[in-house]
């Protein structure tokens, strides 16, 4: 127990000594993807890496990889997660699964005198918030970015994803030859924090993802008839504002109806021309979908369409259905996800499984190769947020899990 | 008939003379208020006026008047509309009343040998396009404009009302000083071209208004929980998207159901901070009201404004709700609508009453003295449109309506 107090103090030492890379006097960190800190970051780590003896290398898009430096024909076990932030996030969002991804290569070649066939990794540009999409690097890897993407994703102050790259000193012709052939790890597993309060309510100190929810995003465009607000009868109307506001009701119902697998959300409304006294000529909604691969979920999205058509006709409206995006959700892989419920066991802990909402690199990988999560709880609750707190005992707890798993996993069966 | 066949040449020639004021090519019109444009129909009227041997008069605020020469202790009878348009207008809004009014005037002293007691007005800024609230003239005179109008309202470019009427030459320190007691003129009649269907759908070649709606305006802010799309589930969220749309749902069933004496559009909605994956903090919503002083209008807006409150304490949102502007409807004179009725009838066409939803300076008017309208039937059905447009035999009775119910206001019965 001396050992491991020992490897909590030298993880909490190295989260801290990141978290001063974009670090705010309030203790939140800024460390957007692309940006000078995210580079210094991405430095920092890549010294940490070769200290722990693993050969380094970091890809087009800015993905970290510490392999064993034994070359084997095995593919290795991979562990990770991000090491960049949102504006003003927390200091254990991403950070916490690379180091303690380090931490058990340490500690594992301490035990063995030999580096393990274990990889670290730490995927590029994860958050969302620079360039309106998540997990970039592993998205490259696992082949899940269009050629497009680097032009077409732009940040506030118009950067495209290209010049993003080539400013951070990487290499975005080479992007497009980063895509692997599935299997090129063995597993990957991934310690995150919890970004919500149910670990911390239930009083688990870990929980074991099952599923992390698909994320598709679509935009309704209504379609109504322009008129001045004191020319159109109500009866005579064809409102595109009522049938919006219809559409956002029968999503919000058939979201709360569906066994909590589903969650949708409208956080957009544009109307046009948007004046006070004129009857709107089109509403546009962006609506957000997450849905397990469970049950509840299955047609959700097409359900709520018909739904919304069938409104929206019987008011002569039209509605037009962009598809931004479409995700599937990820089936954890069963065998990552029993090891590592074992493990709980073993470590003395709940077996507890858990839901992920957000998204993780971890729902790209799994494409390519069997995937797991372990969350660890989150003591503030809130996630993107400086309140984002970890207990040392949880650390250990996590610590402890992930080193039997990557036992189990190392070991035949 | 051949007389009045030459008054009605005469009107449209007019007509068509100030069409050129502003006009493009296609046949609308833009002459917004205070603009060269505007300025420039003022001066032609003002050329009219005084054609016609009537005493001319503009005030601070742009209102052309064309007072009867005789000065007397009695308050002229005044017919008039206003000469601004909205951009891309048509050619008969507002000016066809004003012309009418005129061609009143001209006739009657024709046929009495003596100009009539009978004054004829412009108002100035009718329409709210450029400055977002309508019949400043109207409003100065009766007394409905308050002192900081002239610095809070501003048009599109941040000109405020004041330069703008520095700029048209007009007085903007004189404007408090212009309004007048009630009882100033004997009774009001304005002319209008229909800005709906209803008389060109029903066959009537004229319409006696009976009521004027009063327009309201209100924004609605809809305080909810901000969360990330993906860490708030369904049951748990205070989602102020959801909360705003059950209230345009709740506002267009209560219009609806209100038995044709309101109308309520919402046509602005604003989303902080409207991000795809961010549930709201803040929905606003901006409402318009236009209610008949009617039976179903009777507490519509506090009607609405309960039901409103009722659900969104359900949701546990709180509702601010902020008065942009409040409008009584106006009652018209029984006098001065049973006089146009009677001439109606007089003149061999229906005496059909009809309301008006639109705001008119006769709604403002109506508080100084007995007003009413009298509107023309719109072969183009539409309004604020170069398609507005108005049969010569529809004027003719327009303008024989109009003498007869001169006629018997000035004769004491």
């Amino acid at each position: 127990l001396q050992q491991s107090d020992l490897l909590v103090a030298r993880i909490l030492r190295e989260i801290h000594e990141l978290s001063q890379i974009g670090g705010h006097a309030d203790g939140s960190v800024t460390r957007l993807a692309y940006t000078q800190a995210d580079t210094e970051a991405r430095m920092w780590l890549v010294n940490r890496m070769e200290e722990a003896g693993l050969r380094t290398e970091v890809d087009a898009v800015g993905n970290v990889f510490g392999w064993p430096p034994n070359s084997s024909t095995d593919p290795p076990i991979l562990l990770g997660s991000h090491v960049d932030t949102v504006p003003g996030g927390g200091m254990y969002d991403g950070t916490l699964g690379v180091v303690s991804a380090l931490e058990i290569v340490r500690s594992l070649a301490d035990r063995e005198n030999r580096v393990p066939p274990v990889g670290v990794v730490s995927f590029a540009c994860e958050e969302g918030s620079r360039f309106g999409m998540s997990s970039i690097g592993s998205r490259a890897v696992t082949g899940q970015l269009v050629p497009g993407d680097l032009e077409r994703l732009k940040d506030r102050d118009g950067i495209t994803l290209r010049q993003a790259l080539q400013s951070a000193g990487l290499s975005p012709k080479e992007v497009h030859k980063l895509q692997r052939a599935p299997g090129w790890f063995r597993a990957y597993l991934e310690g995150h924090i919890d970004q919500g309060p149910e670990l911390e309510e239930t009083g688990c100190p870990v929980g074991v993802v099952k599923a992390i929810a698909g994320v598709s995003r679509y935009l309704l465009t209504f379609h109504g008839a322009q008129a001045h607000a004191g020319a159109a009868r109500m009866g005579q109307r064809r409102d595109a504002m009522a049938a919006a506001a219809e559409a956002i009701l029968i999503i919000e119902h058939e979201a709360t109806s569906a066994a909590e697998d589903v969650v949708a959300t409208v956080g957009v409304a544009e109307i046009v021309p948007g004046i006070i006294n004129v009857l709107p000529a089109e509403v546009r909604l962006g609506l957000e979908v997450r849905a397990l691969p469970t049950a509840g979920a299955v047609n959700f999205d097409s359900r709520v369409r018909e739904r919304i058509q069938d409104r929206t006709a019987h008011r002569q409206i039209t509605v037009q259905w962009d598809t931004l995006s479409a995700g599937e959700p990820a089936r954890i892989s069963d065998v990552v996800r029993k090891t590592l419920l074992v493990a709980c066991t073993e470590s003395g802990v709940p077996a507890r499984e858990i839901v992920s909402w957000p998204n993780h690199d971890a729902l790209f990988l799994a494409t390519h190769g069997p995937s797991g999560m372990i969350l660890v709880r989150n003591r503030g609750k809130v996630s993107h947020h400086r309140d984002e707190s970890v207990r040392p005992e949880d650390l250990q707890i996590l610590l402890e899990v992930l080193q039997r798993a990557v036992h189990h996993l190392m070991t035949p069966s």
